[in-house]
Order: C-alpha cells, then sequence, then structure tokens
C-alpha cells in the first residue's frame, strides 16, 4: 500500500495477519530507504515494527495513549499516524522531530528523549483517567535499558502498589544503545530462556483456590507453598513482587502472539507488564547483525551495502580526543577509572575498555548511580573520569551538589556533547551545563579551545586534587590541529589572549572561538582592532586579565554556546560588578530564554542570532557606544 | 560506664552480651536526655541502638566501612567513635553535625543528608577496595524509605550485576519520615510475616545439587524447579533475583541474632543484603508508640512526658499555610491533585488527604518519578500541585527541565524550606533553587512577602495556565497577619513597592523583606531616603518597575537568601545590562560560593553578613558612590 497515503491508524482494524506481514515488509523498506539518506535510528525503528502495528491495531490512539520511552523508535508509529511524507525531512530543520513531538500529532501524547520517564507520565495519566471517571490505555513502551533507570524504578514501586490499570510494554531487545548491563539484564536473561509466554495463570490460581485455608502457623507455610508454586509455573517473579501481572516472555514479530496477549493485558484491572522479545534492525542486515551499537542511530548509508557515507572524518573526534588521552594518563596513573551511564560507545571508551577492562566501569541507563559511584571512588584517593553526555549529567543534578561538590571530592568530569547537538534536537542540546554547574561551591567548569589544548586539559584536571573539575567538549569533531607530545598542565582559571585589540574584547570559549576570531579580522578592516580572550575556564574566571580589561575600559562581548541566564556572560556581569566597573559596555551572546528544536547547529546559531556577522555588528554597535560616551 | 570517656570502639570487642544490653540501656538514656533539650532524630537513632553496637563490635571501623543512608540514624555511631561529650552542641552554630561528617571523625568515612546514596558510594568504594587490592568490609546502613530512591535501585542492580563483596544492611523500621508507602515496602512486609530469618540456604544449595543434571529441554525445567525449591525455603526473592545473597528478616534488637548474621554475611564472597527489623523510636514510650512519624525528628521536649517544648507557633507555619490554601481551592476544582514524595507530614498535607484521599499521592522517597508523575497528571488537564523541600527538588532537576518546562505543562511547584534551613545543614539548605530553575524556559519563579500574599500566590499558582509556575517558601512560620478572606489574583511578573525613597532602591523577597525595611527606617533617620520593592516574582522580572528605578538613576542593593552565583540579584543585572542602564551601581547580597554548614538561620546570617546592619552600611556605600558621581 502507499504508505504516504496514511492519515490514521484506523485502517489497520480491516487488515488480515498477511496483509499486515506486507505493511511491515513496506514500512521496513520504507524506513531503510528514507533513513539511507537522512540518517536516524534505524536499529530501534526496525526492532518494533510488527510490535507498533499489533499495538495500534488492538488499541484506539489517541484516546488509547502509548507513551514512547525515549522515543527514538516512535517512527513507525509516525508512519502509521499519518506522517510518512514528511520522512525526508527527519531530524532536519523545521522537519520531523526524531522523537514524539505533540505538535506534530494528537497520537503524540508525551514528549520524550531522556530515558526512563514513560512509566512516571504514564501513571500520572492513569491517575488523571481514574479520577475523571474516563475509561482508556495507558501504555508506555519502555526498553530493558530505559527500565534500570531509577526514575523507572520508582514508578514501577509506585504502579505496583497502585494498581492502577496501565500495561506497560517491555520492549527488550537486549541492548540500549551499548548492549545493556546490571543485574536486571541479567534476570530478564533468565526470562527470556525459560521458554515460551504462559498465562497459565488464570489456571493455577484457581487451583491454588482449591487448596483449603489454614488457619495459625501453618496458614502462612501454606502461603509460601502457592508462591513457591507459582514461581514454578510463572516467570517474572520479579515484577510479580512489584505488584504486576507479568506476562511472557512473547515473540515481538509474531501477530498472533502479541494480539493474544495485548487482548489478554487489555481484559486485566491492574499493572500489567508484558515482556516482548525484539530484535533490534530486525529485516535489514547489517543492522541486524549489529552487536556493539552502531546501528543504534546513524547518519546516512548506503542502502546495498550499509556502508556509511561518512563526512571527512580526518580529525579526531572529541570523545575520541578526551577518552585516549585518558587512556594514555592510565598507564601511569593507577588510580583512574573511567565510568559511562551506558554510553561506552558514543564516549568512545572501546580502547580504554579493552585496554583496562577492570578500570571501565559501564553501569548502565543510570546516571544518578554513576555520579555518586564516582565521588564513592574519589573517597579512596582513586581518580574517576565520569564521562556524561551534558544533557544527561542534568540528571545527576543533586548528585554533583550533594556528593561531589560539598564533599569536594576530586572527579573528573567530562562533559561530552556540551552546546548545540543538531539533529537530536531540544531534549539533547548540552546548553544548561554552565548555569546549573558554575553556582556549585568547588566547581572547576572548563572548556577547551582545540584539541591540543583538550589534552593538556584533561592532563590538568588529573592532576588537580582539590576537588571536582569538568571539562565540556561539544558533539562532533576536532579541529585537526597538531598534538604536543607532552602534556602539559594549564594554571586552574587563567585565560588566554588570542589576538591583541584596543577597542574592545571578546570573551568566548570552545567552538565560538572561530567565529569571534572571523569576526574580529573583518573588524580590523574597517579600523577596529579588538582583542579575543579564550576564557577555558568558565569558573574560576581569570579576574587578574579580567580587570586589565576593564581598566582600560574596553566594551566586552561574552559569547557561549549555552543559555545566558545564568551562564558564563551573567558569571562575566557578576565579577565585573564585583570588581567596582559595573559602568563598563557589556554584551552578552548566548541562547535566549527558549528551547531549541532540532536542525544542524549552523542553522539553529543563524536562527538565534550566532553568526560571525552577529558578532561584528554587535561589536561595532558596543565601540560606536564606548566613541559616543568618550 | 561512662560514655563521655568513649574514644573508640574497640572496647565494644570485649564486651558480654549482658554488658551490651547495659550499654544499650545508657545510650538510650544518654539520648533521652540530652535530645529533649536540643532536639534531633530522636526516633530514627532508639530504633538502631543494638545494631549498631552489633556492627562496631563485630567489624573494625574504619578500616571496615560504616555507610550511613540519609544519615540522622549516626547518633549512635557517634557515641561509640568518642563523641559523646559533643552532644549539647548538636545541630548548633559549629557543634556536633547532625549527619555523619569527615571532618568529624575517621569513623565518618562518607557523608549524607539526602536519602539513597549510600549505594552507590559504597560500590565505589568496593571498586577501589578490589582495584588497590585491599580487604575490608563496605557496610551501607538504609532503610527500607530510602532504599526506594531511584538512586539506590540503581545501585541494587549495577552491585548485584559486579558481584563484588558488599554488606547492605537493610534497616526496615517501616516508617522513613512518614510511613512508607510503594509495592516494595509491601514487599517486605510480606517478607516480615514470612516467619524468622533461616539461612537454611547452604543446606538447601547442597541438596539440589544433588540432582543430577538433564540435558536438553529438561535442564531448563529442573533449573526452575530448583529455583522454585529455593523460593520455598528462602525469603527475599526479589534481591535474590538482583543478584544478592538474602540473609534475614532478622530482629535488630536481639544481639545474637544480629551477630550470627554479620558473621555468616562476613564470609559471603559477594553481595549480601541483610533485613533487619528494627523499631523507631524503641526505648522510649512517647517515640515508640509514634504512627505517623511526629518522633522523627523533634525539638525539644520534656523528657517525662514527651511534651514538645514548642516555641510560640500562633501563626501558621508556611507550609501549612500553602497546604491549607490548596486544600480549599480543591473544594471548587477538581482538577487538583497533591503530590508528595514521602513528606506528607512535613508539608502538612494531612487535612488535604483526610478530605481528598483519593486526589493525594505519596509517592515514597521518589523526587525523580514525583515531578514527571506530575507533568502526567498535568497533560490530561489535571492541575497537580507538587510539594517538595526546594533541597530536595535538586533531584528532579532534569524532570523540572525535560519533562515539565520544555512541555510546558502546568505544574504548581510548591517549593518548601527555600533559604537557610538552620539545623539539618548544608546538606538541606534550599539555596540553589533560584540558581538551578531561573535559567528554564517557561518557568514562573515566584515568593511571596507574607501569608496573606502567599494565599494569592497559591490562587494565582492554581488559576496560572501558561506552564510551569513555582513558589518558593521559608521553613518555619509565617509573620502572622491577617488573611483576606477573598483569594486575588497577582499579576505575573508585577512587584510591589513596599516603601517610597529617591536615594536607592532595595530589590528583595519573602524573609528578608524585614530586613530591608528595617535597614530603610535606620537610613531614613540618616537622611537617606530609601525604596523598598517586594520582588515577589524572582522570574520574570518586573521590567517595567526596574526602568523606572533605572531612569531615576537610583543604585540598587538586591538581597537574597539564596546562592548569589546565577540567582535573582545576577539576574537584575543581566536585565539592567541588557536594558542599557550598565552604569547604574548595582550591589547584590546573598549567599557566597561556598556550603553553609548548621546553626540557627540568624547566626548563618550574621557569619555570611547578611544582616540589617550590613544592608544599612551597603546601602550607605552605594548612596555615596551615587553622590560622587553626581
Amino acid at each position: 500500500m502507499d504508505l504516504l497515503s496514511i492519515k490514521d491508524p484506523s485502517f489497520l482494524k480491516n487488515l488480515s495477519n498477511k496483509e499486515l506481514e506486507e505493511l511491515g515488509r513496506e514500512i521496513r523498506q520504507f524506513l531503510i530507504e528514507k533513513l539511507s539518506v537522512t540518517g536516524g535510528h534505524i536499529g530501534p525503528n526496525l526492532g518494533v515494527v510488527e510490535l507498533t502495528i499489533a499495538l495500534h491495531k488492538c488499541f484506539d490512539s489517541p484516546k488509547d495513549k502509548f507513551l514512547w520511552d525515549v522515543g527514538h523508535q516512535s517512527y513507525v508509529h509516525k508512519i502509521l499516524t499519518g506522517r510518512a511524507c514528511q520522512f525526508d525531512t527527519l531530524r532536519q530543520y523545521k522537519g520531523l522531530c526524531g522523537f514524539p513531538k505533540m505538535a506534530e500529532s494528537e497520537h503524540d501524547v508525551w514528549e520524550t528523549g531522556h530515558s526512563s520517564t514513560s512509566l512516571s507520565a504514564a501513571m500520572g495519566m492513569a491517575i488523571a483517567r481514574d479520577l475523571k471517571g474516563e475509561s482508556s490505555c495507558i501504555i508506555p513502551i519502555i526498553g530493558d535499558g530505559a527500565l534500570t533507570g531509577g526514575m523507572a524504578l520508582e514508578a514501577l514501586n509506585h504502579i505496583g502498589h497502585e494498581k492502577k490499570k496501565l500495561i506497560v510494554i517491555l520492549n527488550d531487545n537486549e541492548m540500549s544503545i551499548a548492549p545493556n548491563v546490571g543485574a536486571m539484564h541479567n534476570m530478564l536473561g533468565r526470562l527470556r530462556t525459560a521458554g515460551k509466554y504462559h498465562w497459565v495463570k488464570d489456571e493455577l490460581e484457581y487451583l491454588l483456590k482449591k487448596i483449603p485455608a489454614i488457619g495459625g502457623q501453618l496458614a502462612a507455610t501454606a502461603e509460601r507453598i502457592k508462591d513457591s508454586l507459582k514461581y514454578l509455573f510463572v516467570s517474572g517473579i520479579f515484577f510479580e513482587e512489584l505488584g504486576f501481572t507479568y506476562l511472557g516472555p512473547v515473540d515481538g514479530h509474531d501477530y498472533d502472539a502479541l494480539f493474544e496477549n495485548l487482548a489478554y493485558a487489555k481484559k486485566q484491572e491492574g499493572p500489567v507488564l508484558l515482556h516482548v522479545i525484539t530484535k533490534k534492525g530486525k529485516g535489514y542486515n547489517p543492522a541486524e547483525s549489529d552487536k556493539i551499537g552502531t546501528w543504534h542511530g546513524t547518519g546516512p548509508y548506503k542502502m546495498e551495502t550499509g556502508d556509511f557515507v561518512k563526512p571527512d572524518l580526518s580529525p579526531p573526534a572529541w570523545s575520541k580526543l578526551v577518552s585516549e588521552t585518558v587512556r594514555k594518563m592510565a598507564r601511569e596513573d593507577e588510580r583512574i577509572v573511567a565510568v559511562t551511564p551506558a554510553m561506552p560507545v558514543g564516549s568512545k571508551l572501546e580502547g580504554f575498555a579493552s585496554e583496562f577492562p577492570d578500570r571501565m566501569i559501564d553501569v548502565g541507563i543510570a546516571e544518578q548511580h554513576a555520579a555518586t559511584f564516582a565521588a564513592g571512588l574519589a573517597t579512596q584517593k582513586m581518580k574517576p573520569f565520569l564521562a556524561i553526555y551534558s544533557t544527561f549529567l542534568q540528571r545527576a543534578y543533586d548528585q554533583v551538589v550533594h556528593d561531589i561538590c560539598r564533599q569536594n571530592l576530586n572527579v573528573f568530569i567530562g562533559i561530552d556533547r556540551a552546546g548545540l547537538v543538531g539533529a537530536d534536537g531540544e531534549t539533547h542540546q548540552g546548553v544548561f551545563d554552565i548555569a546549573f554547574l558554575r553556582h556549585l561551591p568547588n566547581m572547576v567548569l572548563m572548556m577547551p579551545k582545540d584539541e591540543n589544548e583538550g589534552q593538556h586539559m584533561v592532563n590538568t584536571a588529573i592532576h588537580y586534587d582539590d576537588g571536582p573539575i569538568a571539562m565540556r567538549y561539544p558533539r562532533g569533531n576536532g579541529l585537526g590541529v597538531p598534538l604536543d607530545d607532552e602534556l602539559k598542565l594549564i594554571p586552574i582559571g587563567s585565560w588566554e589572549v588570542l589576538r591583541k585589540g584596543e577597542d574592545g574584547a571578546i570573551l568566548t570559549f570552545g567552538t565560538t572561538i572561530a567565529m569571534a576570531m572571523e569576526a574580529a579580522n573583518i573588524l580590523q578592516k574597517q579600523g577596529i582592532s579588538i582583542k579575543v580572550v579564550n576564557a577555558r575556564f568558565i569558573k574560576p574566571l581569570d579576574e587578574k586579565m579580567l580587570t586589565e580589561i576593564l581598566n582600560k575600559n574596553m566594551p566586552i562581548l561574552t559569547i557561549e554556546e549555552a543559555v545566558l541566564q545564568g551562564g558564563f556572560g551573567s558569571f562575566v556581569l557578576e565579577t565585573v560588578h564585583d570588581l567596582g566597573f559595573g559602568h563598563v559596555e557589556i554584551d552578552r551572546m548566548g541562547i535566549p530564554d527558549k528551547f531549541i528544536e532540532h536542525g544542524s547547529v549552523d542553522k539553529l546559531l543563524q536562527e538565534i542570532g550566532m553568526t560571525t556577522e552577529d558578532v561584528v555588528l554587535r561589536m561595532q554597535k558596543l565601540a560606536r557606544k564606548k566613541q559616543k560616551r568618550a
């Protein structure tokens, strides 16, 4: 059928299994084709084709509500709800979002991006439904990886207690972004091998009821025997103990099995957990045979071969530069331990892991635990390197405050994907970390101008013994500058003059240095001489250098690829006033007070007025003001 | 014996059970006496007398490491490690801390205050120990309430997987601060009633090994039978499924049972969870018979009767004012649902709960879930009121960013205990919330000057339908002002002039308004006329009123009982520069860039230079500067 003609999922009701199989094939082909051009989360979506079709056939969206945890597996859902025609624009500026998005469709009832939120939200919806006396099915679909996130476990505990009608689909593909780890993963493994799904339970309960009630001491024993028998026949005791009816495991690519279980789940009064086994990448060889997560989310690829159409990758990726420097230092320094919350591949820690398997700890999707675990290591004089994306560090804010900063422990936080991240969009932009870290006592926060300074900063961080220290680095590749052989120490809190000038100063760091330098060159031709400072320490600031600039009465422009409110420029303003230079003209460029959607970083910077041209204009204005005042 | 003479716990090794019983009685008497004067966490400590003695007798602290989760139950540990003589200063300025504190003793190896951190830290210590080839026991002691915090569950998942030697003591008193809720709590209840502890397991394993190995299909079935039998004989299958050896339940007031189980736990190679049943308040009638958590932490009381020596409580507590206003509105507005993470008593939600049992949801210690659960409610056009302490909201930062603000959902966050909290100290000061909330798009943040404005703000928040809105309010009581009968709406972003003046302006809100008014009166007598503004909206600011002040070139002093970095004053600075008034003299008063320890709020304010006198001095200085310039 013509996927582009689908308006809503109602057509599914009348299709036979054979027609559904055909539809599944077409959707797979469509995804493989479209994503070969745009890139996207191909693996997770190929894995849920049948599951998504079955859900839309058995339930009535949007009355019944699907909550896609993490949400990168919602492409099939998007196709079935009338958005196939927008796939050419997937994850591009003003195009189709890679995650559920309420503004796109009434079928998207909960927006995701970060993991493990769906169960909590579903519980909120279920309670609202019951209070309003409505009836509908609330169906969060969560992966086995996301299930280990603390908030998902908090939600399980609450849901199992309140006994509200709720159908949790556990989409078990044995992998999140990387292969999953943890005791729950092992437990699911035992369930998977325990054989086919069975809901002999009804019959069993019936039989158990036949056991006569016994008073006194024996009653407890009889209960234990019942439970024990139940355990013998029913898998999923872990979830049963938490108050769920456990169903499964069921083959997530088998329509009849899915229909049967979904229908059964629908009839239950309390919370149900349906354990569905799916195969990530199903139906596309390169993705299906992936063992480490390469095909989780990709750029464009050649459809026939599965070869990636890579952009020129000659300079090393930032993640790799940082991880490899840490690895090099780990050879000399036995205190170094790398910690990642489920991002060994994204953080390019494979090399470190193979060389130091005992000193590389992947804790799974568990950012809070990761941070405090690192703090625990630091109390024992180890030197933990916590590699974490800026956006995910948000989830460990309290652990950074309460456990790391308050106890002033020597944890080195590598803040990966700092700044705008592009296609992943507003849930993933790494733009808040300066504002949520720089007000924390004891925290040192820095960002390098290039890979060479980056490696020296890693060295500086590892040698720093006065408390927590964090280094931000952007998504993507470095500049390709040569690397010094010898690692150096950068004095904490020291800035660097990149370009001299007298008519104004630009204070910036990291990725925005390039536009500052370009703008300064343009302004030079106009007779305006601009000093450009690599403000590589965001906290503490280089008060000495700042004072020198202020003493010369130079107007200042701060630039940061991060939120303006409470950010670096804000810190400069505070310091300028504390130093008594409030009269100096200061302008701050950065991300305004709104969420920034997906699109290429260049497009986004243009949208928010952060281009070389903007820098030139704003610097001209500042210089004119100064002249006017003089 | 003389508790004051105890230097370290080594003396315990030679004591008989009878002597230990006597020691326990003395410690109880000591605590009941001392805390009747100072106040403190009496209930939790009376519950762990025998457990703490047994731990120190069976292990060698500080080589073996005790991690006290939350940490308010560490008083007995403090007595046994030589700190009995400091109990007169408990929780007072420069006195003994109410939580573990490394600076106090080498026996305090991990500092706590917030819950659920101990397992993660213990895992860090265990990995460090093994990497260094050392041997020691790492022993986190965690309550059944704290165990449901997401990060504790993340840690269980990791610990059970890595199989490191670690002894988790589950201190099950069926209560955290309030009676516990949740499916895990129910599960623990089943374990408690399952009878006495038994580690028949060794024998059982032996028997099971006798079952001959069977190949093919039958092997799996045989395994299931084994597991089933194990379940029959061994409680704690939930923890066993997660990879722990479960021991218990054991009576936490029975030395022999404790010794036997601790010795057994010590011999195990992998992680052990020892389930200990204790009675909160044990040995002191008023505390022992407490069912709702009144005796969790208290002020001074009369030892003989258990009557509280209350300070004058005539004005209503802030928590009560807010909750009761919400309750009143809930009578008219069926959308209102109250959500609390385990703080129904602290947040004074008992009245709401009794009137609207279905619309009051206590999710247990689970701040992340609480926030996103509230977001889920809001998607269904409900009006969730999330009552949460400022310091605990830190743990839901990502949920506020990603789920509430990003989706711009109508969640009303009641930020209780905002500002300095006094005796609980640095782990509990509510001083970061402005800095971590005001940079979030869509967030409205306000703080009332008195109870009457407070009730109008609650009304404003409930009627606000443009996204998230948060109201801060302090610990303790209001001012006792009369309350209007009719609830009003306060225009979003509007400030209020409390006092006219021409020579300078003070912008402040909440508790610090009083010192601003006093200082203005003093300055008036010196001929300096100060305008005082109730800057009740922290975000958005009242740009109109701010511009009027700036147009008059008045120097400005901002005052906030919150961190200066990235806070309200910082926001004023940003706005002043954005509006083009950088030349105006601005000074900011607030909490400097360090953690603030325990003590009375007045003492603390004095220490950091936030008194009426400081306001007078700084305002004089600003006024002089202006005169000088003029």
